[in-house]
């Protein structure tokens, strides 16, 4: 079965109308306390609802941040289907952020739980972990292939301790991101569409020539890029640092968002949105 | 605050006293069917139940494995407290493998979530991913200093695309598995205990000499062996593939002993426990 639409042509859509801008969904205590919510599962469900409330329309993917949902155990995840579900109905496409890796059946158990459709946290796209090699994330792809969902391969991260892995240098003489970029974009190529559904993460606030990264080399790859706001990446650089890859980048913002509050925050996005459209032009 | 007894101190006493055998439980969908019990969350609880009751007293730890509950969304959650609690209750270490790994308050939640006295899914130990460096990681070990937890930071793994991003080089000139073997042993030796609290993951099907590694030069630190059974390993062949490190080796066996069925599964855990004795012998 082939979907019908592919995410990536799902993703060229909302980045023609709403530019790549992503609000991350991260109801970590300090900012549940400064919307006046309680630090458990009731405050993040009403966080999630209120920010997905204000990101409809606005944005065209909302990046839940699994973490701070998991914090409350069950509970915390019934608020999270709950947010998962109000996004899709708001016409969002809904990034899971759970950064999933390991291998055989309990890899392809992760992915059934974010991708496959009908599963009570099926999501449009899912963050995942490559230190156990890509080729165990092949479920993953399927899903993408068969369901129309969206991988992200984590590859060269926004924190400085990124590099001890991420630009070890392989067997093949290339850097594990450099790797994990040329493998997804050949992936991308055997599939159907402009953009495919594979992609990287790409931390703004790296230089990417140091994981010998070059993203104009992997056309058909779009980016998901953390690192905006608070850790010291400028929305109107995202040329600067991702060259002719700029319009395939999916910025991720948060707390420079969120920190408005629930009153400010559909206010915040706009201006990020501009922001962002006037950085990736 | 220190906690009366580090993890590595009670793995110990637990290795002393039951040996190094391990109990997965992994409720996929196949052994779900085998076991009689419908692929949902009354599913995996009830397989989880049973398998902490034929566990306890027989092994120290049982691994859940976090996926095949997550699987089933905030229902599964729900199961998987119970389980953990039963488990706890019965006196077994319970080592939650959850590989997660982010950086920031979001791996500092993941931490909390799994670690966190009070937290409503506390466990002894779980395993963590260091695609973003081990330096991320810090608050699982400060969690572990603080509360007597432990942490199994991913290494070697036992799936064959592991290679790849394990045995990269860094700019030190080491592997990237034999870096973070070197980090978690130089952070154990900081710590109390002959054993310390920070374990590695080494796949039992590795030749552990082409990750660059030698498990006998970090001898504060616990070994997590997954790969035994349908993997392909044996239990009778720990010690050549550990050496002399084989006594702090905790074997982790799951459909090899869950395939017996509940009610074989006991006897099953018998025969792996004595295999596994004189094979580490």
């Amino acid at each position: 079965m082939t979907a019908a639409l592919g995410f990536g042509d799902r993703l060229a859509g909302v980045l023609a109308e709403h530019g790549g801008l992503c609000l991350g969904i991260d109801p970590h205590r300090a900012l549940l306390e400064s919307w006046g919510l309680g630090f458990d599962a009731a405050g993040v469900r009403e966080f999630g609802l209120r920010a997905v409330e204000a990101a409809a329309g606005l944005v065209g993917v909302v990046k839940p941040q699994i973490a701070f949902f998991e914090r409350h155990g069950a509970a915390g995840y019934a608020a999270l289907e709950a947010v998962i579900r109000a996004a899709r109905d708001a016409g969002l496409l809904v990034l899971a952020d759970v950064k999933r890796g390991d291998m055989g059946t309990t890899f392809d158990a992760y992915a059934d739980t974010w991708l496959q459709p009908g599963s009570p946290l099926e999501s449009d796209a899912m963050t995942v972990n490559p230190y156990q090699g890509t080729g165990v994330l092949q479920h993953a792809y399927d899903l993408a292939a068969e369901h129309g969902k969206g991988v992200f391969v984590l590859c060269a991260t926004s924190n400085p301790e990124s590099a001890t892995v991420q630009t070890a240098v392989g067997a093949d003489g290339v850097t594990v991101a450099a790797a994990i970029l040329e493998d997804m974009e050949a992936r991308n190529a055997r599939l159907t569409g402009e953009l495919g559904p594979l992609g990287v993460v790409l931390g703004a606030t790296n230089r990417l020539a140091d994981f010998g990264i070059d993203p104009a080399a992997a056309p058909r790859t779009p980016i998901l890029a953390p690192g905006f706001g608070a850790q010291g990446a400028r929305l109107s650089a995202v040329r600067e640092t991702y060259g002719s890859a700029a319009p395939r980048v999916l910025a991720s913002v948060s707390r420079d968002a969120l920190g408005a509050g629930p009153a400010g925050l559909a206010g915040r996005l706009r201006e990020l949105r501009d922001e962002l459209r006037r950085g990736a032009a």
